[in-house]
């Protein structure tokens, strides 16, 4: 149970585990806090929150869970603005989709490690933004991915665990190092590549006729390059180090693949083709495409 | 109305065409033909023909309309195989992905360019194969690009169009060429990044726990990359061209990308980002992913 919650930054992640949380009885009070005073006022209308302040510090006084759920490259002033209200004893914990980047900003920010301090990541999401497009089933069944540091108490990354598992996710930890490789390789590339084509064809010259024959696999694959364009700024520039290498990787990948073409390779491309073919239906049942 | 339609290669494409327009009443007689027996029963079985021949020239003998629905890289020799039974009043008309190699496999097994050959290529399907992957809904509402050339008899164009609107699709028609580019940017690349992302991650060394933390958003980029291995070999080796420019015109998107990423140039990356959200939310709705 938690006393009082604070979310900082009452968006789509934010606001979606205050909703699971005040269903599941968990926390007495929520309050908000956040850039965006309409948002915050939505908020409270929506009943996702309690209350909410517009100083940092002033929110998460008082609060016995402070959950920072701001964009990668705010987190550093953000931290640094609520840092005075930060009680001793309050657990700290937050949803960025890159993890070493936290660490070192909030010890930046604090001056130390605090040892409450818990990082994770909710594998869960979608492109919408803001508290309008929050819902109490998004983290249902989904992972959160923990990076505790050799500073992290034991009881706080108990109660964040606990936190995640009554909004209805599945824990589970890694290294921080580890996590940044594995989320390069699954979500930041993915959508580089998304972003990258769509930007790439709409500047083609022939762009609306383009997209008018794109048939249904291409809308989703690129539903990812309608995600929030400065979010994903900031997850590159904070993951830039081991989202770089995969860059690297997947260019030589794809160079492999464009001489293969060339040269009309059919060996290659029938190995290739069906390697990955096997990877994917390993994984997942294959589904009709609308 | 069609007398006689054969249906070479009753799989996805051709069983569900074969279905819309029996249903529509469209046809007195739909036989098919193509390398897999058991397939070709299947189909019997399942009423999307009536009956069918082993011998492709066997099957086209007294069809007024003929379908191509074979892999790109079997067009020369399926009909040089059924060459000696195909009237000289048939209809001949195909699916095939690319259009350039169609129109030149078919000018070499024939000694000539057709005057009744009208080369299409219908913008729907999904990662299944095989007739029993067939359904009569599958062109409804999806466009079917037709590229006539000069030669092209104009009531043998207007047949192929009657026969594809009976079965609820969309008609346009456009230059061979001027098709194989727009398939080669919005179909062709975006399956190429999709394979070769997924082949790409399994063979990371972590590809179990790789696929087990992607999120949502890459199941539905990854989608197409279940899609037939050895259809995509031929479509890439038929289009190699088109698909050639558009690896290279990526490829240097995608090296612009990496290095501001590499550079923290955050404004390059909003500006990008920003473009390409634009560019797809303006052709589609915004919709939550799963």
């Amino acid at each position: 149970m938690i006393e009082r919650l604070c979310i900082v930054g009452v968006g789509l992640m934010g606001g979606s585990l205050a909703i699971a949380l005040r269903r599941a009885g968990y926390c007495r009070e929520i309050v908000g806090t956040g850039r965006n005073r309409a948002n915050l006022e939505q908020a409270v209308a929506l009943g996702v929150i309690d209350r909410f302040e517009t100083e940092p510090a002033a929110a998460v006084a008082g609060a016995d869970m402070v959950l920072l759920a701001v964009p990668l490259g705010s987190v550093a002033s953000v931290v640094a603005a609520l840092r005075s209200g930060l009680s001793d004893t309050a657990i700290l914990t937050d949803v960025g989709s890159a993890k070493g980047s936290v660490v070192a900003d909030i010890t930046q920010a604090l001056g130390y490690l605090p040892p409450r301090f818990v990082p994770g990541h909710p594998i869960a999401g979608n492109e919408r933004s803001g508290v309008s497009a929050a819902f109490g089933e998004l983290y249902q069944g989904h992972r959160v991915i923990l990076t505790p540091l050799a500073e992290t108490e034991p009881a706080a990354l108990q109660a964040v665990t606990t936190m995640w598992q009554t909004a209805g996710a599945e824990v589970e930890t890694m290294a921080v190092a580890h996590h940044d490789e594995i989320l390069a390789a699954t979500s930041h590339l993915p959508h580089m590549l998304a972003f990258a084509l769509v930007d790439s064809l709409a500047r083609l010259g022939e762009a609306d006729e383009i997209f008018r024959y794109a048939a249904g696999g291409f809308r989703d694959f690129t539903r990812i390059a309608s995600s929030d364009p400065h979010m994903w700024r900031d997850i590159c520039i904070a993951n830039r180090e081991a989202l770089g290498a995969m860059f690297e990787h997947f260019r030589n990948d794809m160079l492999c693949l464009e001489e293969a073409v060339a040269r009309a390779d059919g060996e290659t491309l029938s190995e290739m083709f069906s390697r990955a073919k096997q990877a994917r239906d390993r994984f997942y049942q294959t589904e009709p495409s609308s």
